[in-house]
């Protein structure tokens, strides 16, 4: 594969990799024209003057990776910027349950310091006869606490025809461990233009991951954070294995940045401090922490919601970290 | 859960559960009005004289399970039957490429004695760049070998937007292995009604394939086949890890018949005809095979594709194999 | 690393090693002298006229892999030949408990058609509060059985200090999964020279495997047969995943025949035939299967060994199977 | 199981164990007199005025349980404690490989503030070509390096008979991953009763990590120091996984102290302060890492030993994260 980036945009560069048998596509990121086009024998003999860098590459990942574009990637959500010095946390409910549910956990994530709230409306069960979410009830609900708290929302979307209502009340649209190779919503993703929260599948790489991203930023929406949440292992004494050691390499496999979800694989509220600190130690731009007012009548992972008051305490414990890392929250 | 088998359509018990604050769904499954509802202690006190089995179960699925149907459920597919005697075998090419490789694949995998004729026509690829199939064009093309040979097609589906085209070209839809929770796609096909392959994601439990088909199922349609094709492992001497053990095991949870993918776990060609044979001595209902005429020339899978000569002597000692296990093919 | 078979023991061709700077091993095996060394670049120029076959390879293996060897290896363990047309087949009690219980399986194994008689007398177990085996006196045990049955015995070795009580009473030497990569033992039983069955690692890799085989081969000792006996896996409805496919894999990387343990990756009786039945049909030379003549009271593995009416059945199964597969038992 | 911790060796109370068919087992740890004994229907009735504490327990570990010892466990190697407010680490080469490189890294490491030396001396590779250390030499070594700057040494250990070799240069006796259920090397280590540094096998949950150090316990040394080290999984952008998740849920589970190596999983140098990092944050007590002065020519694990210079500034950054979490080093 062979990545250009031009000055402009520029049709006589246009012509010329059409004149090949090449197959090439071309994007606008990061307010640069990009061209990615192979196989690498039709296009090596490309020149133009349009092209400011060319780079090819073995990898399975063009528009993700990072030697075409070396500086880290900041995704604004809002006012709020992931990939930057600050580490970022979006908090709130596995769940949207109600207008006082919501608000109750926007505020107190608010207080602590959190600059993103979370909440599902749209969830994906893994038994039919689980709580669904409150579906598009539930987003106007979450804008609404997010509009009284100042906070940029995030939420899951499960289907690519939910779009419209994603466009009208989401900040941040996040995709499922179990859509993370799910092409289609991938793609409409990349065309609806939100940033977008990419959570790693249970059963994919670190590197299907990035790919997964490349889906979205090829439809010319580079506003990509991907997201560790715990692989499937033969371990049970978590829910999943947290796989910081993939997170890491990751960061040296692209420019976007990363957030750590420490709620899902620990499965217990008792390990969730940890792996936490753990994440942001190792270097994660964002967390996504579960928080519930009363976790033990949740609808949905009551096991793993922090209280309120457990939350602060990890944002004081998060604020001592980040501090000697050279970072802020 | 609890899971009652109904006489008759019967609006006085429809009344008695509703006045119980329990949730519960009605469907018809199999000929029979079936109704799962819950909590169990909401239900438990509901009689009435339609009701002819009542089914409490703690297991996660409860349509799937076998409490309530002990007899195996045989999905028809055309006139093939998948889940009865026969070992049922559906072989064609990992993508449709072109209206004669098409072809000649379906006579060959005909002539050989293949009941299905499978063929991707929209490509779930990891690599965006990857060639993405021929979409609505290779279905026609698809249907149209199949009409030639008088093999029913199955093919896979990526979004439930596409849930007419499949209805107008497909006898039978697949659903990947990427998309096995997704649920959004699942309850589509629900009420699509045509039969299903779903086979089970990388990342996924049995329990959790068992319970994908409940999404289904819960819509009204009972046509369900899994599909094992191969879990993610640290083992990397194959591409993934048929989970034959795990097949076994779902065997005994659910009266849905069980398919086996050979080929997506091999990789290598070397390898399929040890892993069909040994899911058919393990009691597959299914085989799931790739067949390319030339399989090095092949747009995806070309490693583990099959020749239509290896193929056919595949389907000489699959025969001999089921004879001595009592079935036939 | 490059393998030279020579037609003699040439000192002229041990002068010419030694004047190199390489390093290097002879060993005798399968009657002939073999010779390894390395690096390529020191060993490359070495010509004699001792040599028969030279090979280099980038394997991680030599002794083991089947470049120099193409021929499948047959182990005998007394008249008992594995590796050849016949499917050998294994079993016994998880662990002697007494002389009575021994017996009895023994003479309902070899009436089933069972060809050796397995049984353990040093148990390693998760536990130390659980039953470890009757050490030497079960070996005793397990010896007088096979004696008068004229079943051949293997039995498990933990110690590497406990080779000369497997020398007296084994005819072929078990090295558990616990301990497949346990060199120090691995190097004991390439001297010991007893036909050695190598269990995989639960989570060691179908070439890690043939490496360890390595270790006791580079002793001199290649009556080696290799055992596949399920790996940790995320997937919880089997004790283990039975890898059928890195059997496969593996058979296509050495020349050593390979045994499927179907028991312990089952962890339920229900399964074990399935996947017994599945393990030869994809070409296993030898089954291991735990026997008990009432397993629920045994001591040890008490869900996963067969009756003797449920093994003389598998037997049955096994011979009708290998006859289709052109093999017998 | 049911676990007594006596006042004082009491006659009358082995007698009263003896006089029930129940099992049982004596040791001393940390000081008290310990009896473990079951069936607990065997043993519920037994009372002694000796007795101080009885703890009944379901899980499959006592002796290292925290059921009946809630203080976290302080292992001391020389005047180093393991498991106190001090995050200790411990670092050296993966091979001793001269004398010169052992006092090169030993006394940069004691410069740059660890506390204890790590060397291999005896070391476990896959593959039978490969380096395979110095032997009783590089135990030698390493001890005389120790002497010389004052830290004491760690070394791993692979063969039950080097237990006196051991005993006489080692302050801290290391179980690599690929023993860490072999039950006859940790029972001998149990009786030697130096500390000992017990990794996690690739293949093994925590649970069984903790069973593996009853073992040890069982024999009357209670200075275990358990380690993580990763796990196999399909991940391949690393080594091995870390387990963090695993190490807290650990910690939850027993008195003894954690201990992580980020240097195995990592598998590449750029990841290794990363991994070192996050463990603090999530807890670990001690930190294990690789250290040569010229990594590119190290005989074993050259891509992921640090250079002298990285640890330095590692050290630093342990430093500075300990000291936000109100520990030092």
């Amino acid at each position: 594969m062979i990545l250009f980036v031009l000055k402009a945009d520029s049709s006589s560069f246009k012509e010329k990799l059409k004149s090949t048998s090449a197959s090439y596509r071309m994007v606008n990121l990061y307010g640069k024209h990009v061209a990615v086009a192979w196989p690498d024998s039709e296009v090596e003999g490309v020149k133009d003057e349009a092209v400011e860098i060319m780079v090819k590459t073995k990898k399975s990942y063009v528009l993700a990776g990072n030697e075409w574009k070396r500086d880290p990637t900041v995704v604004k959500v809002g006012d709020v910027e992931i990939g930057g010095n600050k580490v970022v946390v979006a908090a709130g409910p596995c769940a949207v349950e109600s207008e006082e549910q919501t608000e109750t956990v926007a505020k107190a994530v608010k207080r602590a310091g959190a600059s993103l709230l979370r909440g599902g409306a749209y969830k994906p069960r893994t038994s039919p006869y689980s709580f669904q979410g409150l579906g598009e009830e539930g987003l106007r609900i979450l804008r609404k606490a997010g509009d009284e708290t100042g906070l940029p929302v995030v939420s899951e979307i499960l289907d690519p025809r939910d779009r419209e209502v994603f466009g009208k009340y989401a900040d941040m649209v996040q995709v499922g461990a179990r859509n993370s190779q799910n092409f289609t919503l991938l793609r409409e993703l990349g065309r609806l233009g939100k940033p977008v929260l990419l959570k790693r599948g249970l059963g994919n790489t670190v590197e299907e991951l990035i790919q997964s991203a490349e889906y979205i930023m090829m439809e010319g929406n580079g506003n990509v954070v991907l997201c560790e949440r715990g692989i499937r292992t033969f371990e049970k004494s978590t829910r999943f294995t947290l796989d910081i050691g993939g997170m890491v390499a990751g960061k040296l496999m692209t420019h976007l940045p990363f957030c750590a979800d420490p709620s899902h694989p620990a499965g217990k509220r008792e390990l969730v401090h940890s792996l936490a600190l753990a994440s942001v130690a190792a270097g994660a731009d964002m967390l996504l922490v579960e928080v519930h007012p009363r976790p033990e009548v949740a609808l949905s992972d009551s096991e793993q919601q922090l209280t309120p008051e457990s939350f602060q305490l990890l944002m004081e414990r998060v604020r001592a970290l980040a501090s000697v890392l050279g970072r802020s929250t």
